[in-house]
């Protein structure tokens, strides 16, 4: 089964964009996975192609008309997770990158303006997801995130060569600082364990360092990573599969 | 002042990518922001041009050279805030996109494989900036949503139309949720508080929908929120600026 991405967008020219070039671009053009980029205009039903509407209520912009939208949904629903990119979303995590990287792809809405008609939402049942607290002009930037997270997760498309990185984040702590030649630069060098050749001295240093930089970067990963640690039942089962 | 972004990459041709089109891309045409992207071999100092070693210690991947990376750095450092995307890096947030976009622009490193020598972002202070928790390729896709979520806010970019989004973004909850017509779809009408015409309880509605939803989506923003609300004088002077 080949990931099969269909992105419903008012800038299909976006796609594939920077996802045709590098590892994703190799995999598309291997046929690794496929892109299917749509424009919402094509299911609009008036002559000016009208996808969009004032918000009820009043306030500034334009929001996305859930008769149009599903439109374009309905023709493209086929089991797939049905995606919409959107701040008010779940914030993407890498273990929902691996879900998704691991089933048949994903139909992805892009919004625009101020957002969807939320009954469109709500009657497709539609997953809603944020790639951060910020905000874009539309859901095509986070749609190529989303993508690129999930594409280099599938077979073939990145070597064995960096399969460790994202274990190391899913631990709940932020990766360790990386080092290389040469050992010494501008009168600062590589940590001597690391060089040590002592490969248990080196684990337990490096385990060190994620836990020290997440405390101080990250108090909101490292209390979570210290509550599954102690807590719950899920954080006991979370421990065992590290 | 025109914002000026400078991307260090190994990857050149992803820009502008998307952000050669819609908004972005107009405002790019029209020299309201400005973009270069420099190819980071171009500072390499042997003939196979290496950007990377393996990891001190060990380890999957490969990691960029402080020393090569350090020359692409300083043919670019000119007060610009200096900022390299990575997974250990502060979260992105929009105050932080506003005050990048109300100042002179920014030089980008993307990382790539296993990440950077850090003893090159320490050497030169770099600013270490993530946009979530997730894996992605390399720095690219986040420069492109860093950038693009700064240049919508640039002067003249993005009409008034949809200045208030990100207002009611910072104020620390989730948008409220929208609607448009037809009033009517699939039996489902729009709020009836919407179609009131009374816009002080219609403002009033949205408030406790975007309480609502940032409580039951993002406990985290959620608890973030009453605590500036009930709590710290810096808190107090954002309720005032709601």
């Amino acid at each position: 089964m080949t990931f099969r991405a269909t992105i419903l967008t008012l800038y299909p020219e976006m796609f594939p964009g920077p996802l045709g070039t590098s590892l994703a671009g190799r995999a598309l053009g291997e046929r690794k996975w496929s892109l299917d980029a749509v424009n919402i205009r094509d299911f609009t039903t008036d002559r000016h192609r009208t996808v969009d509407d004032t918000p009820a209520g009043g306030g500034a912009g334009m929001v996305l008309r859930a008769d149009i939208l599903a439109r374009a949904v309905d023709a493209h629903a086929d089991g797939r997770p049905l995606i919409a990119m959107t701040p008010r979303g779940r914030p993407l995590t890498q273990s929902r990158v691996r879900e998704l990287a691991a089933g048949p792809g994903a139909v992805i809405l892009c919004g625009r303006f101020e957002g969807f008609d939320e009954r469109l939402l709500e009657a497709r049942g539609v997953e809603q997801i944020s790639i951060g607290d910020y905000i874009l002009s539309g859901g095509e930037m986070a749609t190529l995130v989303l993508l690129d997270a999930c594409v280099r997760l599938l077979p073939g498309v990145m070597g064995a060569a960096s399969s460790g990185v994202e274990e190391s984040f899913e631990s709940g702590l932020l990766e360790y600082p990386h080092y290389t030649r040469p050992v010494e630069w501008e009168g600062r060098t590589i940590p001597e364990v690391l060089r040590s050749g002592d490969h248990a001295k080196i684990a337990a240093w490096r385990q060190r360092q994620a836990e020290i930089d997440t405390r101080l970067r990250r108090p909101d990963l490292w209390e979570r990573h210290e509550g599954a640690r102690v807590g719950s039942p899920s954080g006991a089962r979370q421990r065992t599969e590290d």
